[in-house]
């Protein structure tokens, strides 16, 4: 796992362009280059290379992924939104660069990630460059990522009567689409089958909730120092989470239920195995 | 004009989905769907008819381009932008949804907008679909539009040494980059040379520039009832425009200059004199 998250870090560092206006490619630099797990350009590089494609032709989309990843966490973190000041132990975007830099840094990732694709993946041919962006506009907009954040600030407002079923949503869409994203792609670029595709999205969906299930865990029983962001909070704001709905107890027994399946999906992988050693590592189960 | 307006309007309703979640939906639609001159789009179908293309394949385009340009509007008026309370004499969208929701509108239509063009442009090929797409990241990305953004929002803090540069770095990007992007859509659609979308680029730098400089002159002149937008706000912030800069006089001066250049370029093409009539009726020359 750690070669593969060399191989993205030295990636995103050679993608990320230092153009003018220097302030905007700076901020857009901060965010994506914080050291972080790297998580999702990495499980798109092992399903590409578990389905025996070449890991050299999903290094842009992979990288492209990561970049939409931090542009969530810079516009999450505006005051606005979770008003966060501290991010992967670090001061968050807005805090180093204004607020107004900090939303188009934000905007302006969501069409450079694609545009890195469409820039370095010439050689997969217009077909398959296609299929990936339309899945990158499936899972990161108003159908995926976003719709779950919409509905994850919704219910901080007011609890809705159909608790179980919003929670539902959001981990679905704010968390596991960007897993099927990553997961997906990967498999598209190593030509799998529509049945390989189908089965590695139920893995990734199942693999999404029980990562966001386990953040939920987290932000009840970790610390500053251990996550480097500020937590805690949505306890405070009695926040539509897993632990808050069932207690911690019985989240940490569905996360476990929800691994177990995950491990038993991808034994062909050490590096899927790696991944799901360190959720339950983080939790203590 | 009025014909290629009406085709945009009807076009924008049935493009602008209502999925859940309801308020995300709203939020992008009621933007989208604000009365407007819908300027870059009749351009892009304008650009598409004159080159000799089916006014019909470039409809998603042109659609998508105006679903950009919306929410480029959204977040413009965010407190910690420009603040602005109207848009098109309405309340601007953070105003009717919370400024949470309208920063993930916008980050929705940033990628809502070029789904819509392969969702339904699939008839004109991946290889063009793919070349739009292109367009589309470079002209409304970090070097497009976003560029143009930051600059004209740093000029505001401090008025640079080099400033008529910077002037001309901001117009370009901020107002030319999407009159541009239309354009050269509309040309490509078309099946245009290569010796023919390079002289229409220039065409649109030419009329983008003219459109923006009225803008600041429109700043000075016009009032709130005319415009639908709280007006003077440039002179008060010593903001780096046209009219700051060289004076309300010259602008009017290098206004007529480009625009009768436009002129002069597009002969064949009534749309296109109907806009640059508008333009020139707006200011009173």
């Amino acid at each position: 796992m750690n070669n593969l998250i060399n191989l993205v870090n030295e990636n995103l560092e050679r993608f990320m362009d230092t153009a003018y206006p220097n302030e905007l490619f700076e901020s857009m630099r901060y965010t994506v280059l914080l050291p972080g797990k790297r998580l999702r350009p990495v499980m798109c590089l092992e399903t590409c290379r578990m389905l025996g494609g070449n890991i050299e032709d999903a290094i842009p989309t992979a990288c492209a992924i990561e970049m939409y990843h931090a542009m969530t966490l810079i516009h999450d973190d505006l005051p606005c939104m979770d008003n966060d000041d501290f991010r992967r132990g670090k001061p968050t975007n807005h805090k180093v660069f204004g607020e107004a830099t900090a939303v188009l840094a934000g905007d302006a990732l969501l069409t450079y990630a694609p545009q890195i694709i469409t820039k370095h993946s010439k050689n997969l041919g217009s077909d398959k460059l296609l299929k990936l962006l339309e899945e990158y506009f499936q899972y990161a907009g108003a159908y995926g990522v976003i719709a779950g954040q919409v509905v994850d600030i919704e219910s901080e407002k007011k609890y809705p009567k159909n608790a179980a079923e919003t929670l539902n949503f959001i981990h679905t869409h704010k968390t596991a689409d960007l897993f099927k994203l990553a997961i997906r792609s990967g498999a598209i670029i190593a030509n799998a089958t529509d049945k390989q595709i189908a089965d590695l999205t139920d893995f990734a969906e199942k693999l999404g909730f029980a990562f966001q299930i386990s953040d939920d865990i987290l932000d009840e029983i970790s610390t500053f120092e251990e996550m480097g962001k500020t937590l805690g909070k949505d306890k405070t704001a009695e926040k539509l989470t897993y632990t808050n709905l069932y207690g911690i107890e019985n989240a940490k027994c569905k996360l476990t239920c929800l691994l177990d399946e995950c491990y038993d999906r991808i034994q062909e992988s050490v590096v899927f195995k790696e991944i799901i050693d360190a959720i339950k590592k983080r939790v203590g189960i």
